[in-house]
């Protein structure tokens, strides 16, 4: 990944706004900045750039981490054992003496949403003037170079793996833990054997039943599947930090003919929302099309979500196919493409594609079964 | 769970801190209060506890979750959907509105490690003077009441079972990945059988050889598990959102001389910090113990982490066995107790066992294999 021209990015943007240094808290920034795929508990993490360095500051335990996969100018180690602890072990106070230097430069460039109240509190009491650099650096992330663009195909790929592997999974009476696992086992063994070198994991919900399905964002729970049940299949992997979503609903036995329609209005949505998407458009534009289907069969106020999100080293990241949301649609964005209705009593409805944007349309990174033929299996 | 117990105790700490009410930000203490396993992606949720209600607002998508599975006076919903826009779509101008009618009747108080900057800044604006809880929240969750200790004992049992089926798993050539799904998926059947009805998930890591166990924290990789490597097997279950944690060092084949060296020292700091451990005693003299064998054994230095932290809700909470953490140990609190050693070159070395603090001592969550005789696997 070219790191260096995301760090010069930044840097014209920091001329611009005046800003001496910027300091990154959200761990997904971090990574974007330094490659450095960041595991948090109770030990925080910060990126700190200036006009000449970029300062990653970690605590004892990721030094050998950082030191193998971060890109940095200084690395900057707080400890918690009693031998290092005179190097210091309060990360804030080492970020104020990063600082220090570059005070009366500039102002403070930071992340609204994820700088921590606490520690914003101590950087103005420094007398630092803090400036939210977050829609910068959001559309920054937002826009995939080609490398970006290789990594997301390779990703969604493997997603769609693994979606395949939970189809062939599928049995009645195994739990939808049993069937996350095995959908999650499967897809191992090509990964492993494509990218031997890479970082990897998969994730995903599978809820099953009409109970259950109605809950967008629900974990895996260990009830059963059962005959004549519908599920929506969540897979979600990620290759070296790069997300790919690909999601299916199906169903284990015939449908009702309630379960086809709802299911027909979700399909004819989603195309609805493949056919406005291209550069140009606006991100509300496609929100609009999928949910003008879902209105007028008469669903409208089931359709509770927005019809996407853009995805990258996060999975949920803004510009967001939502009602309200005016981006404008540009070459290079990565977005899930996934109405969904979900009506109490009968189930809910949902197939997820990720797609890039392109001039004239888009590129389908996500090519899986979609149609109720081919997503009804008779177990 | 005693839900109701929690909000009393907080209504207590309010009154004696003038706060009018109570905004919620980590994830975690808003699932102790109204048991609301959220997952959070790109649409925040937050809770209000008043001196009268307890007002949880979710987006949308949520609704119908939380009403399944969360507590709450109030359940308010803010939407991305058109048909409901006019109810609110912005979680921000629901807290203000929901905080309003008490302008004027206290602090607020908040978590000033969770509350983002750019909320704190729109609530000063609003004249609410700003009250940091986390302590007093931190605090109530580190003792853990009879309900809670009797769900960590079944989590910890979980979690050795997965250990276990991680070392019937144990195969040269298969990846990191591989093993720790094969651990995983061999305890969801366990986790099933026993409880139907709990929300259940299983994670953890599987460094293996000298270069990558001396990394505490990484995700497990493509690498292949070789001959003569050591690993860390590293479990973490969690039931209806309680976490328990069991790791151990093993071997593949014989391990050398030094390895077994370290092997011991890391063994006899374990148990060192064990027999410390009992009500009454600093935090701090916990970490003491354990460090203290190792320094004598002359690898200091290389114990770069705190020997345990709490575990609970979450993973890692305070307080922590820390050589600066001089919080006293009280019954009923629970810990992980995992002294480490990471030498380059030879290889990183911990066990880790979650304990519950007690009268006179500590009662052992996670009873597995702890000696080398175990814990050589002559593949």
């Amino acid at each position: 990944m070219n790191f260096q021209n995301r760090v010069e990015k930044l840097r014209v943007f920091m001329e611009k706004e005046n800003l001496a240094a910027v300091l990154l808290t959200d761990p997904i920034s971090q990574c974007y900045i330094t490659g450095f795929e960041i595991i948090t508990y109770s030990r925080p993490i910060f990126t700190i750039v200036t006009k000449q360095e970029c300062i990653l500051i970690v605590p004892g335990l990721e030094e050998e981490h950082a030191k193998l996969h971060a890109r940095f100018d200084q690395l900057v180690v707080y400890y918690e054992h009693p031998e290092k602890a005179s190097q210091g072990t309060d990360p804030i106070a080492l970020i104020l003496q990063c600082l220090q230097p570059l005070a009366g430069k500039g102002r403070l460039g930071m992340e609204s949403r994820s700088l921590p109240f606490a520690l914003a509190s101590i950087l103005q009491s420094k007398n630092w003037e803090l400036a939210d650099v977050s829609a910068e650096m959001n559309h920054s992330r937002a826009i995939k170079d080609a490398q970006e663009q290789d990594k997301m195909r390779q990703v969604c790929s493997l997603a769609v793996g693994s979606v395949q592997a939970a189809f062939r999974a599928l049995a009645v009476g195994m739990t939808e833990r049993e069937l996350e696992n095995a959908a999650a086992s499967a897809i191992y063994q090509e990964a492993s054997t494509l990218y031997p070198g890479s970082s990897f994991f998969t994730g995903g919900m599978n809820p099953t039943g009409s109970e259950r399905t109605i809950l967008p964002h629900v974990f895996s729970s260990l009830k059963k599947v059962e005959r004549c049940d519908g599920l929506i299949i969540t897979r979600i992997t990620s290759l070296d930090g790069y997300k790919g979503e690909c999601e299916r609903t199906c169903f284990v036995g015939e449908p009702s003919a309630k379960q086809r329609e709802l299911f027909e209005v979700m399909v004819n949505a989603q195309k609805a929302a493949f056919a406005t998407i291209k550069a140009g458009v606006l991100a509300s534009d496609v929100d609009f099309a999928a949910r003008s289907v879902i209105q007028e069969a008469g669903y409208g106020e089931y359709a509770v979500h927005r019809t996407g999100h853009s995805i990258g080293l996060t999975l949920h990241e803004s510009p967001f196919f939502r009602f309200d949301d005016s981006t404008i649609l540009q070459e290079g964005m990565a977005f899930t493409v996934e109405p969904g209705i979900y009506v109490p009593g009968i189930g809910g409805f949902r197939h997820s594609d990720t797609v890039l944007v392109t001039k004239d349309g888009y590129e389908m990174l996500t090519e899986c079964p979609r149609s109720i033929e081919e997503l009804v299996f008779a177990l």
